[in-house]
């Protein structure tokens, strides 16, 4: 019998991570630069639309980090639309004075961990409405992959169900003292991406998100079997906010 | 006595990942551009030759990450072969538009592990067939290199030959749940690449990609054996769809 | 109940590292370098008002690294007043002859293990102002940042809370022997970026940085706890000592 | 007394591993093309006298991976030696076209482990031969380096001498298994390079590459104490193989 | 009470690893090369006069790598005059063909554990002339960085102080065995680099740093302590050596 545990899986996720290269773009005349911003307006608006029947979803962040400037999160049903979008913002005149630094594939995901016995989610709609998510409009996101560690004595995989099952259990009430303040978004990339996990926080007080980490590293779940990559916190930009990210206090 | 197994080794493999410069790629006047597309579908046909004759097979795909725009996938008798084909694609045109941000060589392999005893898979049509594999033409791929364990009591090669096998036919027979639905083909690469296998999985859902990978990483032989590099998913592109991919929305 | 340990945080901090294209720069008509120099000037006054107005802290360093030639580091009360900074200085003119080689963000911490109980560091103006600090005028600043490690039985996460007082305590009083020789302000970054903690260091001899560091390292909470990043040196930089940097020597 | 096992040195090797910028090789004059490829066939001829003269060795290979596309192994008697030869094929036209993405410099070595005990290796004929080898004429060349592993309970350099020699003694087994199909060129790194040692294999047929490495892989002298860097497979290039790798199929 | 030990520390050095671009500075016409040659003699003759001013001392090696070509290694009284040093470098023509590869800040130490005790090194002209080195003319140097390991039960700096003097005193008798053949200069770095120490050897024949770090890892110390980062060779250049590598057999 398989130890795995049932997972409900919804619309694929691409964090997008981008480096502006700013020497560049500030040498464009200043109307060449508002055509590309356009550009990108209208992809915004694309975007928007997709989100408004219902077809997936997207928000753009700017990063504070040496690795990204902005982060960009899409979703949508299938990869195939995903790899759409990312070839499709690829052709952009803006991407060309941009790199991609980072990037993350994975699918929203609940894991029967957390779901009621005898509860089938995609009959539900709140169930629904959390494998097909609109991303929230906090002012702040926090993303980082994970795994969990399969080292020695420290082996998440060899536990049995119950006892994973109870630490997942201790781990979602920590969660639940944030409710409220922090929103959460679990995404399963086992098979998709170099790590096991993706968690997509998003908060209007960053601090939320130390508070809640941090909390968390002291559970058993994380202490002895989480396994970190990198932490990315993105400022979330309306359309006017890249504008002004791109245009103000350049000279012309 | 060798603790080793046999394993059978059919035709080389090597794993292709281009990442394109999609700035010097739109400053190419359309000409230009179609001149090159032109160029890579002959190799196609080229390519697509060396399949019609059994003397290998080839596979493109756009991939969704940072890292990789496109992996191509070349089997063929021997090294030498796969030579003459890297260097013949790094002479196109088009290949000053790309750079290779990564690579895998291997050679199919079929393991002791995995073969009846008394069959000599070299005689048997149904085995030489998967020795000497045409790419599946499903929609989807996933790529991952892999390592068996060898850290302190984890160490898969220094276990009986029994319990290899017997978590093997273990692994084996979750991979079996998934017959119809992915396919599988694994290349041997200890002497040949830093990683020990490449696994290539071929779906036309990539949602079965998660679902095995991660039922699998409960067996022993992955929870507490298996290392894994980076997954790579690719989504596969006729020389039409390569074409479209190549010239759709980029303005003249 | 959480075996986490409450923490008091105050300012944002972002330690900034760039490398300086020396080849770009030196390039450049002197009257053009004296142009930027001016702009960083404008910066550098910025900066000032708002640590005069007790909104926040700069300071600027010459680094000894092939890694990055300039730390800058800003504390502001938010991140978005980080990420404003951030962007601001991206659109210098200087800004295009550096490139970000590392960055780290973070806020000041006081954890409660090194607070007396029935003490509200907010109510404090000590402990305010530990909170909310002047980046001190010393010669040198050492940064690295750390983690906590959790290794088998090395887990810092696991261990009662008594034992980790314990430890920490211990630490503390290493410290408190350096005393008028060593600033140390503590940043915590659980989170916000890839490791735990920042730790900068103050001092007017870069020796004690030496022999701190050093004996701490014999201190069980760093012996079996602590996971150390990159240290980067930094001699404090006044704009005349900026503008000798960016000046001195170099042929017009 | 020293746990150490004394080693027999020979030539110094410098394995120089290159990656060929095509499009600016592709984008010269054919004639500036030939002008740079008959300066590499005289330094080809250069390092042939002195392998003629018995003072040192060379050869070159095609490599199939995204790492390298040339390998260069270089022996000679001192260091001095290979430095003059670095930086004299540094100062070739054709260099400007490469970037030298790895390399590797270590000394030929027999260890007291294969060495029948009485025999002054210097004074034999054959041995003297393996410590100042002529490069093997076969088709494919395998590099790759390793350490011995350090680890908790799996810590070669703590393990008595009988127990190393025993273990050293059943991998030399192996090897010999595969006498006439493979020769093997261990050089001795410690103190040199990264690595504790290189190990270059050579054959005609690649595959014996994969199932020597493979079956040592379960020898507990692999299997727990092998710690393995990047594998490279070379194809050997005469230099009218280089010549047609360099100009072959590629227009004027 | 402290476990740790004392240190007495000298001058601080900077270890400097430089990779030269050869197509750029082969494009240079003589004299514009000669002229930065004329550059680089002159700063050569300034570090000569601080080291016969017992202020400091210099030498430069030629590595052979792929990671850098040019070891510049400077001793001075403080980290400010290193940083002048550095910053004094970037600043000539030469500079601009070169990219730094790789550094490395430390300062020479000697530890308690190899002092008599009762002796205070200070006062003693041997021990000073060792801890203010001039660098030792030999043709050859091996610099490497390292740690003392703290993983799990080899943990040195949790080990009582009589077990580790007498490891270091087997260390260092070891060390002995090569007086007369190899000069070590240790430097600390605990708190200024990554890494906690910094070992420099210098000796006529580089076979010697093979014997002795290759004798030294099968000592406890470094067998189950010791933890290496990369391994540089140098080969010392006079100002004359350096001026003809720089301008032998490249063409007008």
């Amino acid at each position: 019998m398989s130890r795995s545990v049932d997972t409900y899986n919804g619309w694929y996720a691409y964090h997008d991570f981008r480096k502006i290269d700013w020497n560049k773009w500030k040498s464009l005349k200043p109307s060449h630069r508002q055509q590309m911003i356009q550009e990108l307006q209208k992809k915004a608006e694309e975007y928007q639309k997709t989100e408004d029947d219902n077809k997936g979803s997207f928000a753009q962040y700017a990063v504070l980090s040496h690795e990204a400037d902005l982060m960009l999160i899409h979703l949508r049903p299938t990869i195939e639309e995903l790899n759409e979008v990312k070839f499709g913002w690829d052709k952009t005149g803006f991407a060309d004075f941009t790199t991609a630094s980072y990037s993350f594939l994975s699918v929203v995901e609940l894991s029967a961990y957390t779901i009621p016995p005898g509860v089938d989610p995609l009959d539900d709609p709140v169930f629904r409405a959390r494998l097909q998510p609109i991303l929230p409009k906090t002012q702040y996101v926090c993303f980082y992959p994970m795994n969990k560690r399969r080292v020695g004595n420290d082996n998440w995989f060899m536990l049995p169900i119950e006892e994973r099952r109870k630490m997942m259990k201790s781990h979602g009430m920590i969660g639940r003292q944030y409710e409220g303040k922090v929103r959460q978004i679990v995404t399963g990339s086992t098979g998709l991406d170099d790590w096991e996990w993706g968690v997509s926080l998003f908060s209007d007080d960053p601090l939320y998100f130390k508070k809640l980490v941090y909390e968390m590293r002291f559970d058993e779940a994380s202490a002895r079997f989480g396994e970190f990559g990198s932490f990315y916190i993105g400022n979330r930009l309306t359309m006017d906010g890249l504008t002004s990210l791109l245009t103000d206090n350049i000279n012309g």
